[in-house]
């Protein structure tokens, strides 16, 4: 039996990277005051139709249930999130800070960095059109990378405003109806021979010498950036930040700011893409509520494909990982204190300790073994000096007795069962 | 728009209830040195054909992908457990103790308990098939309530060995082949007529008399259970645990140890199910791989509405979200401090501390009203006595002047930017 072509099996060691991953966005995401929210994982297709009239994809896994719905898996969350805004955004303080992590499913040609199945941290901030808005959602995109010990040598933001490509088809006398037409020649421009694009652009009489001049500007010479630069230098994210007018997205639903996420190398595809939506809440619900909104989605696959790449960002995965298994191993090394054993066993447990021991009676020496193989941070051992035990560090096998009020200092236990141990 | 019916939306509120009882469940599960795992939520339907050979049931999710594969949403965790454990259980050490926390779908009625998508812890110890496993894996069925302030007043275990079945038909001269369409009576018991169960008694020529006499046999008349019930004591787990002949779990598989957990009032459905099921791994491995296990599922709908029905583990819950919400509001009360407000912001976010402010300027007592209405524990007042900051504790409204190392310090800070500050 066989899983799926483009579907993950997550055993131990990967789940716990993917834990890893999930666990740093929600806390950063927390910590940048956005709150948690999620959808079904099915929808009915017609959520997906509404999104800004576009014709359905064709890499939607899509199907009539057993109730004769026409339903989709979800494939993104925007479409889930507005009909959520929509139907109680009266309930919500302005501006609207969330975020959601889930999977997500598209029928893709399986690649490296591309899935059937994939997670999404997807954020938004609805309710609010300034610069500031726009400035806190680039700031919680920047952290939600830096969490894991990439730096702006690591990757970095490609930024642009869509609005410069308007104006500068309406200062070449083209109507507005034109524009998403000519957002797909720049959207391709990194991908097109330069003789395609010539041939694109042909059909605005546009030249690819104008096209190339107008990329080229300075920053400093564009306008509508200097608002947003004003906010994002004070929390000294100009480092990670660069303006590329090439940056356009793909979705015809963006109207001001756009940005994705890239390696510095640009050896994977983009590490997360997004942008304001002004006018997108207001066509989901039919007119019944218009906020404007701006968001982000960031993928699992990309991300942990660069942390496994960048060696400090590694090591701090798998110091994670590490800590987040087992603190102690109880080893018996008298079988008449299995009774002792055992109580001692679910007593940490309870206090919030991750505790393993042996089910069944095993010289002293395999039970070492056992205990190191899973990656104990301590071997308990209780034996004749009981109600004193050996609590051993296996690192450095640094070793002491202990009584047991010690053992619950040392190991920094709370009291049983409260309702989190952790907070 | 409208979700599917059966499926849920989760708001920030529901979404940190949601959260609350994913994050026990995995402090729980890790604190028994269970180890997480998860698969695909899109599985090959041949996988779920495979077990024990039983018809598919009706209620699945089931379509073809655009690749023509005959596919399903995961109605159940068991089938890819063991499709992943047959692939390399020679890279774990036995025993193995895993869990997942994932959605499942089954296209049943909606009602009070269940829905169409639903999640569930899934623990499985897989590689004993003594006593002592089958009470490791009761002491974390019990632990995964008590984590929520439930206590032996609230729910309990009811429990059975289906060999005692077994050994029933057998005394009475039936073969072994009858014992499934026996023991579909005995799972009917509770909710059929009497009338009707002495009916079906009767293909067998037994009465209804007959079975209740052995139904109330007394506990210690029962064999096979001494061993499980020392092992129990010592965990100090028999208030939680009652024996009852009537457990006999749906499924085919389960071949000893059967139990389910319900809330004491019994107003509700089943908060808990499993058992050991030493011979489906051989099955759905055509025999490649033979490993005794058992396991267990744990739903959140139910347990959801257990907690909040009894008033303290209600409470648990309240705290637990409250908690995770923001720590600090930074109120810019002199606007030409904003710049070093928003480097105040930032640095107490990549410090772990979920802070939030106004994106705009605000009349100070606007900003107060924000931080209240958004819970957070502190605001921390930004004017002009920088570098030194007014600090309120706004549940008791108990204020001081600090100064940036004193808010570092009392606030719990770690240093900016390192692997886990939480853990």
């Amino acid at each position: 039996m066989q899983k799926l072509p483009g579907f993950r099996d997550f055993y131990p060691n990967e789940c716990a990277f993917r834990n890893y991953i999930f666990e740093t966005w929600r806390r950063v995401a927390r910590n940048y005051a956005f709150q948690e929210y999620d959808g079904p994982t099915l929808e009915p297709t017609d959520l997906y139709r509404k999104k800004s009239g576009e014709e359905l994809k064709t890499q939607l896994f899509r199907f009539n249930d057993p109730g004769e719905r026409d339903v989709c898996m979800r494939p993104e969350m925007t479409p889930t999130l507005t009909r959520l805004v929509a139907a109680r955004e009266r309930d919500f303080r302005k501006p609207i800070k969330w975020f959601s992590i889930a999977p997500f499913f598209r029928f893709e040609k399986a690649q490296r960095g591309r899935l059937r199945e994939f997670y999404q941290i997807n954020c938004d901030l609805i309710g609010d059109a300034s610069p500031a808005a726009d400035a806190e959602l680039l700031a919680l995109a920047v952290a939600l990378f830096r969490a894991f010990g990439l730096t702006q040598s690591d990757f970095y933001v490609r930024l642009n405003n869509r609005e410069l490509w308007a104006r500068f088809l309406t200062d070449r006398g083209f109507p507005p109806e034109r524009l998403s037409e000519f957002l797909a020649i720049v959207d391709k421009l990194e991908r097109d021979e330069e003789s395609t694009t010539a041939k694109k652009l042909g059909a605005f009489g546009l030249s690819l010498g104008e096209l190339k001049q107008f990329l080229a500007t300075p920053t400093d010479q564009l306008p509508g950036f200097e608002d947003l630069f004003r906010e994002l230098r004070l929390r000294e994210l100009e480092p990670f930040i660069q303006v590329d007018l090439t940056i356009v997205r793909g979705l015809d639903y963006y109207t001001g700011l756009v940005f994705e996420v890239f390696d510095r190398s640009r050896q994977n595809r983009a590490l997360a893409g997004g942008g304001r939506y002004d006018g997108l809440i207001k066509t989901v619900s039919d007119g019944a509520v218009d906020l404007p909104a701006a968001g982000f989605a960031i993928g699992d696959v990309v991300l942990g494909n660069l942390i496994e790449e960048i060696e400090s960002a590694r090591a701090w995965a798998e110091a994670y990982c590490r800590a987040a298994r087992l603190q102690a191993f109880v080893i018996v090394a008298a079988e008449e204190r299995r009774p002792e054993a055992l109580k001692l066993v679910e007593q940490l447990r309870s206090r919030g300790c991750a505790t393993d021991y042996s089910l069944h009676p095993m010289k002293v020496g395999k039970q070492f073994q056992q205990a190191e193989a899973l990656g104990a941070q301590y071997a308990l051992v209780v034996g004749q000096e009981w109600p004193l035990l050996k609590m051993k560090r296996l690192a450095d096998r640094v070793e002491e007795t202990v009584s047991l009020p010690e053992l619950t200092q040392k190991l920094g236990l709370s009291p049983a069962y409260v309702p989190h141990p952790y907070l």
